[in-house]
């Protein structure tokens, strides 16, 4: 196809398709002459990836890049991979501190791995220490409670990642960050729904 | 207890304090002079809450005023009450729409309430929307595997409103926006887990 037929197909802008191009974030089409060239559905892919990235993950580009990257060569070590990919999504912090003793304590109470290089690993210790801070201090039963739950969640999704058709640098990628707004929405309408009916309340239900 | 007191009891500066007092975001101290009041524990709470509303959840002030009044005087309907409050919560979105396809279908499907009244329904359908057009589109089965393990969270967390300290809307406020950067902090970290063991990776574990 032509890049008209691209941007049409993925609604990214031409002057973006081109920015891309120039980036080397999207691979060059196939020359079909001297000042055109023809694309294929992996460049539809590519740019479809990239906005789901730019736009709805909120990546700056030089981390599109590095996720990229790796969708391309993953290299032998997937585990390692598949780390630094989703260590490329927000929030980012800079961080000094290489041990986290309210995220340790809990990892280790409910027997799960506690990587301190690990971005989620800080990122669990700094909300942790918001919650504290705000009076509503984690709990030993909270956190066994959300794990058992959490970890139903992430079996599930790294079952179908063996299905996919994705690769599976793009499915973690993908779908760590596009599903996280969706499970912040259930939790709440989840809360709504069961307020509802405890409080008798008579909207309308499904 | 002072001012002074205040300020180094909560790490809120002295000016941003004075500020919320002028804004009735605080209440005014005890006065024991011309120039002088005392403060009370009630002060240490409010400016804790309006600290993790700003600081950790994100909210302008004009958003914690709201959250805060609600706590003062939730009225009579407790169920409009915390649906108000939470709704005070970020993502803001302005949606013209009053109806959402997505949200809809899968909400019907697990038999939970259908609110498009309510923020959430609206920030479900575009976190629904952004995964589609990413190509990985929610499936019925996936919707209920969430659902099922997020109602398992959200039941947990209204059992422990009943026996908190706090007020129910605090409880809600705090809870929601105070938890969700944990919920995914610990998703990110059982994909961690789980691709650790199933990937014979030798990482220390706790």
């Amino acid at each position: 196809m032509r890049i008209s037929a691209l941007v049409e197909r993925t609604g990214v802008p031409l002057a973006t398709v081109k920015y891309y191009l120039r980036e080397g974030l999207l691979p060059p089409g196939i020359s079909t002459g001297a000042t055109q060239a023809r694309y294929t559905e992996d460049h539809v892919r590519r740019l479809q990836v990239i906005k789901a990235l730019t736009s709805a993950a909120g990546l700056p580009l030089q981390k599109v890049k590095v996720v990229l990257e790796l969708i391309d060569n993953p290299g032998d070590d997937m585990y390692s991979a598949l780390g630094r990919a989703v260590a490329s999504l927000p929030p980012y912090r800079d961080d000094a501190a290489d041990d986290f003793p309210r995220a340790r304590a809990l990892l280790e109470h409910v027997g799960q791995l506690y990587d301190p290089g690990y971005a989620a690993t800080a990122q669990l210790e700094h909300a942790l220490e918001a919650a504290d801070e705000a009076g509503i201090g984690m709990t030993v039963e909270r956190f066994e409670a959300y794990a058992r739950q959490i970890r139903g969640i992430a079996e599930f999704e790294l079952q179908r990642m063996e299905g996919s058709d994705l690769s599976p640098i793009e499915y973690a990628v993908l779908g760590t960050a596009l599903y996280e707004p969706v499970i912040l929405a259930m939790r709440r309408l989840a809360h709504q729904d069961i307020a509802a009916k405890r409080l008798g309340n008579t909207a309308s239900t499904g």
